[in-house]
């Protein structure tokens, strides 16, 4: 089996929270690529360096200025920060943005009917490349960048590359199992109760939690993200906290009824 | 033959001289791993954010928040510029800091006489790692980090790092040479005068140098880390401009007389 497991901003950016998901993760015995977020920290440096953050449909408007904010902050502070925190606890660890190998080859978003600047859409990613690193011991961390193959990077968004990955290599190895972690324990039926997880979400039920209103806001485009990386040959897609990365108790998401 | 070339702040900081560079070192047909600097732009990132920078002996004070502004700058923004201009010329970079696959491994400088905060002394470059990115068609682009082994990466000068990279390769690779690209033609006997440079400095004329002071500042370390380099195995040592990377009018440096 081969892990890829998206880390939710939230839990990137707590050093408790963070330092207890890479141990469990790290106790696991199967390889795996982590992908982080960090765009709280992206909006903190912008905003301590003048720069508001402007955000459309839960998206990133990046101009040239922001492009360097959160190529500093994805692609070198919360980047290098996990591949030395997995350092320290056995993990050899390299982080890496889709620049680097030219793993994450995107094309910039037309600017119509938003211009979100310097936003990429995936066109190419290596999952070879990045079988080779896991098959030579090393875990790959992947920020959320990704080039335009002409000497830009561009932003994407972690949960979009976290399934582009997952599929790339779904072609070429016969068990990838996505985890998307973040702060709250699965999907939720009622947003204040975090026992009300939905355990499964199929192409059956899903349209109704989307027109009832529970699947909402950045969820929907993370269960989209799943079912896309199911139908491109993810084995399993799990949506759990990061205190239960094995998602016991979070919410799996499956092309199948069980 | 593999090229160590390290490129000073100012080329890497100035988006003309950068590219010129980077286009002449992909013409040549030798692999290479490649150095930066970037001081500048940490200098310069860090007083937006309200952070002053303190200098001691040309080396850079870092607390706890500068090193996040190195991280920033060094191991993201100027890392990862860097790669994907390479991208866009045909070459394969993935940028690396001392973190990234355990390639440099460091401890804190003890805190006396001065304590320089987090700045690393380097314990060990894995030479083997690089040669197979190498030997796989993969350039590495190394920023000026290390790390401690034990969850921090600590700020190690570029200068230093490309002398001890040279010479963990030199133990395992034939014909290693290391070359020092920045905005002056080489080292001058005059450094109002570019038509001045040195074109040979040796253990026998290298005293001499100092003791006049035309060798001064930063160029004392960089001589004495390529002679450390040049003393590990490493075949040749250059001091050479941006614009002339093979070195035709720069500083050779060498354990041995013409």
């Amino acid at each position: 089996m081969l892990r890829i497991i998206k880390v939710g901003g939230a839990v990137v950016e707590d050093d408790v929270r963070l330092e207890a998901l890479l141990k469990r993760v790290a106790a696991l015995a199967d390889p795996m690529v982590l992908v982080h977020g960090g765009g709280r920290t992206a909006t903190d440096i912008a905003a301590a360096l003048g720069l508001p953050t402007q955000m459309i449909n839960g998206r990133r408007v990046t101009s040239k200025e922001m492009l360097r904010v959160v190529t500093m902050v994805y692609g070198g502070l919360v980047n290098k920060s996990v591949v030395a925190r997995l350092q320290a606890i056995g993990v050899n660890a390299v982080g890496l943005t889709g620049a680097d190998m030219n793993l994450i080859v995107a094309h910039r978003r037309p600017p119509t009917p938003v211009d979100y600047g310097y936003v990429g859409d995936i066109d190419k990613v290596d999952g070879e490349a990045l079988l080779r690193l896991v098959s030579n011991g090393v875990t790959p961390v992947i920020a959320p960048l990704s080039h335009d193959g002409c000497g830009s990077l561009l932003n994407v968004n972690a949960d979009t590359i976290a399934s582009a990955v997952a599929t790339a290599v779904a072609s070429q190895h016969e068990q990838v199992v996505l985890t998307y972690c973040f702060e709250r324990p699965g999907v939720l039926a009622n947003p204040d109760d975090d026992s009300s997880v939905i355990p499964l979400i199929t192409p059956s039920n899903y349209p109704r939690l989307l027109s009832s209103g529970i699947v909402s806001g950045g969820m929907q485009p993370k269960i989209e993200n799943a079912f896309k990386a199911l139908h491109g040959g993810v084995h399993q897609v799990l949506i759990t906290s990061e205190a239960d990365p094995l998602c016991h108790r979070g919410t799996t998401v499956s092309l199948r009824q069980p």
